[in-house]
């Protein structure tokens, strides 16, 4: 798990803030085509919010050569 | 992104089967008390599931000590 704190600890500008923060990632390779790809990532982004209350989502969108990247980051609610 | 070249290359058995596939991971650290994770996950499966008409879905969950993670591998149908 060595990933994710690399993941965590690169990004939090606190304890706190860390502890309260989910991370979603949804990957594919860019030979793939997923016409539906926008739609659904839509309606998982609905779903995070309506559980999570969430005060704050960031998303990052990123893509090279070889994948696309959908990267959420969700600060909860307290 | 070494990172999910590093995450597709160790997985895949074929290179057919790599551009036919999408991975989701959804990642918190285990000191949030997050109460409604399990039915949110469920949420996020079906939405997936919905769109992708996946052959199959592989879901994987790990903790250790500071995270806990979820892994979901779908094959997206031909």
């Amino acid at each position: 798990m060595n990933l994710w704190e690399n993941i965590f600890k690169s990004k939090k500008s606190s304890a706190q803030e860390a502890k309260d923060r989910l991370t979603l990632i949804l990957a594919h390779e860019r030979a793939i085509n997923v016409p539906y790809m926008e739609a659904m990532k839509q309606e998982i982004l609905e779903v995070i919010k309506k559980y999570t209350k969430a005060q704050k989502i960031d998303i990052k969108t990123d893509s090279n050569q070889d994948f696309n990247t959908l990267e959420v980051e969700i600060l909860l609610q307290k």
